[in-house]
């Protein structure tokens, strides 16, 4: 149970993962968070909006990307340093996302890698787009 | 039901949300993303982490920043554009968290405001620091 | 699936349904109702209050009572029209409360019953004290 | 984090809380408080009853009611001392629903208010009619 280690990855590198963003995705995570904000829970509400209808938290949807750095690329051990997010178009209740995560830089010095991160529809349309620090894990002890 | 405009908002205005982040929220946000990194859901692991013992998705704790910009600082209406965060220190099962959001600066051609983001443990520690970018919610029409 | 007609019923009749508070209870509720007061999700707060920790939500305590009524008294098919709840005493996350329903009159008039419905803790203390005002399911037709 | 005190309430304050009621809600409700009555839980069920389709549990919407005292009016450290509903319309899933409290009377002797409370859905209807009585949290001290 242990991630890719800095010498086993290579810029190129690319991983993701997928999930339709249900009704109960953004209910709970406002429950969770607290952030009730009626563009997410208030359909009435939301009607009258720019966005015609209910759309999912925007750190919900970028959360998906934690979930392929801490799960795939590089894994468990991974530390998680630093994420920044660009929120380009709004996730509807229903959207299937991906988030596809690349390997862009190796930082030798501190051992650190940097990544893109992007959120996809199933449109192709860029959701969320971003990057990432990460610190990956250790080798095992010889 | 609508938040701050442009021009209600000031430098200096903060705004802040509490929580003691319980095992549910983790597990239950682990589940939506599908983060099922053990070093959020595998006490056995975690035991032998640096961290000892299972530690809070950081984009769950993020997330609370979230939370203040679309409930109360601008609030109801506001388009979040960009969220920078840096995953500062761990946050801990039980830990009681504050997102604090300040008005860093308002930037008049496109009249949108930069944040100050933080996350804040009980002993005054920065868990995440960032800065977001968002446009208010426009004046009602009169 | 059809509970008890009003010529079921009798005076005195009583049925009980007993759970443990979790947790997850609390922080699923709040999420549910919008209702994440500090007092029942932030512990730091709440340990400075005159309960000493974090309590749950009066009104998820008071839903036991619709437990009661909806499923065994009178049961399935009972069109549940008044509750008054008081709120005598605190409820803790962990606490064990049992509600119990009671047949206190029946109204021959509109076919309606009115129960008396209590929570209690493991203690034996009535943490919710109330009335409610139902009508019973109509026999099935012959 | 406090909220109104007895002195900062006027009769006739109003506050108010809306949100989309989802199948989730209702089912996330249900395993809370057990309340698995197939009116709630059982469509092939409740087609057959005179609502032609499941309903949200009254207490779940009444709890709204809670939300809007204990986050906005009085807020935070207010003691909810008494609630009383009549459910007067059911609530089907997907509803938007908006709570509204109002003080209706302030009773120094104890230091208490009596608030009108109702829950309203988008066509207007009254779907739940009732008054609470509150202890709304003290003056910081000097």
């Amino acid at each position: 149970m242990i991630g890719k280690t800095f010498d086993e990855l290579t810029v190129g590198d690319t991983a993701e993962f997928a999930k339709t963003i249900s009704e109960s995705d953004v209910y709970s995570y406002a429950g969770i968070t607290g952030d009730l904000n009626p563009a997410h829970v208030n359909e009435a509400y939301a009607e009258k909006t720019f966005f015609k209808t209910r759309i999912a938290h925007g750190m919900l949807v970028g959360g998906l990307i934690s979930t392929v750095i801490g799960t795939q690329l590089p894994g468990p051990g991974t530390i998680y340093m630093k994420q920044s997010l660009s929120f380009l178009a709004p996730v509807k209740i229903g959207d299937t996302i991906t988030a596809r995560v690349t390997v862009l830089e190796k930082l030798p010095e501190k051992g650190r890698i940097r990544l893109k991160t992007t959120c996809i529809n199933k449109e192709g349309a860029v959701v969320i787009d971003g990057e990432a620090l990460v610190s990956p894990p250790r080798p095992a002890k010889a």
